[in-house]
């Protein structure tokens, strides 16, 4: 493959397209990954490519799962296989991996307020940042449109990438906005009529100056996206993202202009690839799949997530109270079903946590019972909301806290790992970590009368039930599932799977430890703990979260407050950012299953680290 | 003072404006509060209650230190007085202080979410949110106006408080948008024309319906806020929002339509107070001053504040790469004379502290030295940005939480507790609370040259020097000040103060503690732990943050993970939210401060609570 683009001609460039797309596919095929948005935009990066000069000129990616193309453009074709992959190329953009690469993406609404602070620095070059309909509508970015038209940063170029999808379908009046927008030709028509009318009116008058501060008016009639000239950007725009024609002659021309410049491009998800053109959603983010039949090959058994939003559908039947909240991530949550079942009662508000869980309060203090359901790495995004929204006022909001611990390859800004710290930091919010399939869906039965808010954490995982048994639910309340004697492990959410997974294995190794099945992280069993803990010589506390401010942190400190002097070993994870790989690996790899896990318990007793 | 202003006509109204104006002037002249806000919003808050009818009609004010003539008009006049203080009135609005009021506010941005939650369950009410033009900019409100626009909610109204001003200046280009709104009557004019042009030109060629096509776009005549109209919202303003005329006529109007609904209101801030109104910054939030000069108090000593902004002016002298970042705060944070001085390296990027920390860490890896100073709690804001654009980065932005610890009057929307827990969560981040304003100059000196991120605590409160000392500033070492016997306690930041202010009293105790000034509290001094801890039979850790996932918390668990079982007692605040008061009182409240403080020492040393 020639990809050397800044010499390529249009025809040659047309082919060097359909072999980054052929690429894409095999390796998203075999990979997983992001497929739809980088399919849409291989016209478009190789345009921006060939017009501007990286690094100097710097690409920004929002998001960065569309920024396949342009790692295969910056010296990592060769590496492209290995994306997502242990080792191997990091999912999004990351500054680490290349010096074309300029801020770390993985969270929506980041990439301008970083284009905005590399502007300022780097005077001299063009900052362009690349933004999906979707991420648009995230409040940072607004925040950051603010700013840079305020600023009035003549070096920064900001392409919106609209294909009219976003991850699921769009949401919010932006959306319709841009889908609003009229054909070009007319409006120019009627804008040329207008200004000679207007002259021809006012020029008698000798009212000169009138022209001319109307013109700024005029312009809407060109296009509706006047919001963006109104915060002082040059806007172009809407141009087809996959026509290399016109793709080259605006960039060509706004190269040369001062900004801060505004283009709208549109471009198809998918295209090129029949299966993701015709299943946009699906073939956004997806696992390896049969490149002829598009197809993923199915487990019998239902993620957590899938259980979620199912039982969640069961108790809305019987409750008209109940309500569902996504923020872009309807089908990720498992909440497709509900959505579609109860329109009425379901809310997507777009890549736009804060808003969501305010909103989800405002639902829960007048009298509803919203479900809002995040990724963890998301639910971040809502921290002073949850404090200030929730906490302060007791709004018996319902999290679903969903992609909780490691994710895997989506990798180090997808991986759940605070939750549980950031969340014991705050006063009123129970917070729970089912472990099993059946403790899930009694305590989404449970959640549904409270009077304070609740937490439910979820892992990126096949749902699991232990020998049919339906744990007793009640708030605060663990189980002892395992009587044994020296060592105590209590086990919270996944990680009770884990030490079941290995319980063969332990008693092998000539332990009979208690087993906890622990799904309440606050309030937490207090009365267990303070008859139960002088019996061990060992205790050991799992679970899938850092270590160091953590729910075993949390027990220990407890037990410090009440004069109880215990060593705790405490089985989670490292304080650090965890790079992609599969899940199994990383669980693996940390310690926390299998046999690295035994081995884990095994040291613990001998004293720890 | 008569206040049924549901029968009273203008010239009554007018009456009631001058009598409530006195009021509070009266009360903000002895309390302190928000006084420039409400005076520009009198004759607005009276129409509002006038036309619509609380509680069912609902009305959220965004921060809401705006809401006291709110609060006058709605049962709560005879208690105005107790505003802000220990037991008073709350100094923004709060669902348990009232049936008028809905929601929490104190932090801007979350009334539009808010209102949208409350208006999908009321549907039959109107929910209206009264937004000042500073809280606007804020992207919260952004993702709120997007979905409000996008679910097409007929049942609310936003009003924009217009008044030009904000707490200090207005950044961005969303205000200069709305500054530059044009006479309304030279638009319709002009429409007026053109509509009669177009009509003519396209008649005869029979396209009808180009005319309804281009109406909306002709409404960009009537008002540039063409970006409100094309989120959904019917537009109108600017009205003069201190005129009862044409407040009432509007409203009255607006009552009867379907929403949603922008209403643009031009207020002045301070409005019926010279002082007030010549000085608006210094108005906008005020301690106890003199109704007859407008001075307040001054003290001699400096805030830890105005330390700060001091020395990084002089830092930045010898320094072209600092720079300054604040969030609609520079005044509050010290930062007036740095942003006068180097106006090219000082951003003030409004109440947008999302935007904020990305923005900082980029022009940190673009090789800048960006001080970032937040209040402790609107730092919550940008916690997932600081875990995702500074930690994963290891992005060597200076922090500046100022305000960390008890604020006092602004109460528990304001308090500062949080910052110690929800950084120890966080990767990568140095964490330090200067014990001694020395201190914190030697710290701010040490941070220019550093290559990863600190945040640097400081608390609202006047800056102390202990005996002239200077402690030597070395990365995560601790200065022992005392040596004694039997006690060790280790003062975290502004805890410090508060023990050597005791210390005499501690002594005729017949204590002999040793007592060690301790700023770093990541890393904090392990050498020093590891060395002495087994010294002492009490040991307790003084800090003014929530105790159960603070720095005492964490030394625990680092003592545990070394198998080091020793009782540590924490003197901190507890994880709850803590009301309005003096910050003296709550300090001495919470056994921080004084005698309170020593008898919490001395208890610890009987074993505890």
């Amino acid at each position: 493959m020639n990809l050397d683009i800044k010499t390529q001609n249009i025809e040659e460039l047309e082919k060097s397209s359909q072999e980054i797309r052929e690429l894409l596919i095999n390796v998203v095929s075999t990979n997983g990954g992001h497929l739809g948005p980088n399919l849409g935009v291989v016209e478009l990066t190789i345009a921006l490519h060939k017009i501007f000069n990286s690094p100097q000129d710097k690409f920004l990616f929002d998001v960065g799962h569309q920024s396949y193309v342009h790692k295969i453009l910056t010296g990592r074709k060769e590496k492209i296989n290995t994306i997502r992959k242990k080792n191997g190329l990091t999912p999004f953009t990351d500054r680490r991996e290349s010096i074309h690469d300029h801020f770390i993406s993985g969270h929506a609404g980041n990439s301008l307020a970083a284009a905005a602070g590399i502007a300022e620095v780097n005077k001299n070059n063009k900052i362009i940042a690349i933004v999906g309909d979707a991420s648009f509508a995230n409040g940072e970015n607004f925040e950051a449109l603010n700013n840079i038209g305020g600023r009035n940063l003549k070096n920064v170029i900001i392409i919106l990438n609209d294909n009219e999808m976003s991850i699921g379908k769009n949401v919010g009046a932006i959306s319709k906005l841009f889908k609003g927008i009229m054909d070009t030709k007319f409006y120019n028509d009627l804008k040329h009529d207008i200004e000679g009318l207007i002259r021809k009116i006012y020029m008698g008058k000798g009212i000169a100056d009138f022209i001319k501060k109307i013109e700024g008016s005029l312009k809407y009639f060109v296009s509706p996206i006047s919001i963006i000239e109104k915060l002082g950007f040059k806007y172009f725009g809407p141009i087809d993202g996959n026509n290399f024609e016109k793709l080259l002659q605006i960039l060509e021309y706004i190269k040369t202009i001062e900004g801060p410049v505004f283009l709208h491009v549109k471009t198809e998800k998918g295209k090129g690839y029949l299966h993701a053109e015709e299943n946009k959603e699906k073939f956004h983010g997806i696992s390896p799949f049969d490149i002829k039949t598009g197809e993923v090959e199915k487990s019998n058994k239902k993620t957590y997530s899938e259980v979620f939003g199912k039982t969640l559908v069961e108790l809305a039947k019987k409750d008209k109270d109940i309500m569902a909240i996504s923020a872009a991530m309807v089908k990720g949550t498992g909440l497709l079903e509900f959505f579609n079942e109860f329109s009425e009662r379901a809310f997507d508000v777009g890549i736009a946590e804060e808003y969501a869980v305010t909103f989800s309060s405002a639902l829960a203090l007048e009298g509803k019972k919203p479900y809002l359901a995040l990724y963890s790495t998301f639910l971040q995004r809502g921290y002073d909301q949850l404090i200030h929204d929730i906490a302060i006022q007791n709004s018996p909001v319902r999290l679903i806290i969903d992609r909780a611990g490691i994710v895997g390859e989506d990798g180090k800004t997808h991986n759940g790992l605070f939750d549980i710290s950031y969340l014991l930091t705050i006063p009123h919010i129970d917070i729970v970590a089912p472990t099993t399939c059946r403790e899930l869906v009694d305590i989404l039965d449970y959640s549904t009368n409270i009077n304070n808010p609740i937490a439910i954490r979820i892992p990126r995982e096949k749902s699991f039930n232990y020998k049919g048994n339906s744990f007793k639910v009640s708030r605060g309340k663990w189980n002892e599932i395992k009587t044994g004697e020296k060592d105590l492990i209590i086990a919270i959410g996944s990680m009770f799977y884990e030490i079941i997974n290995i319980y063969d294995e332990i008693i092998k190794n000539n332990l009979n430890p208690t087993i906890v099945s622990a799904a309440w992280i606050r309030p937490f069993d207090k009365e267990y703990i303070l008859e139960n803990i002088s019996k061990y010589e060992n205790i050991f506390v799992l679970e899938e979260g850092i270590e160091v401010t953590g729910f075993g942190a949390n027990l220990i400190n407890y037990l410090n407050e009440n004069n109880i002097l215990k060593k705790i070993n405490k089985i989670g994870l490292p304080q650090e950012f965890i790079e992609h790989a599969k899940r199994d690996e990383i669980l693996k790899e940390q310690g926390l299953r299998g046999q690295n896990l035994l081995n884990r318990i095994l040291e613990g007793r001998k004293g720890g680290k």
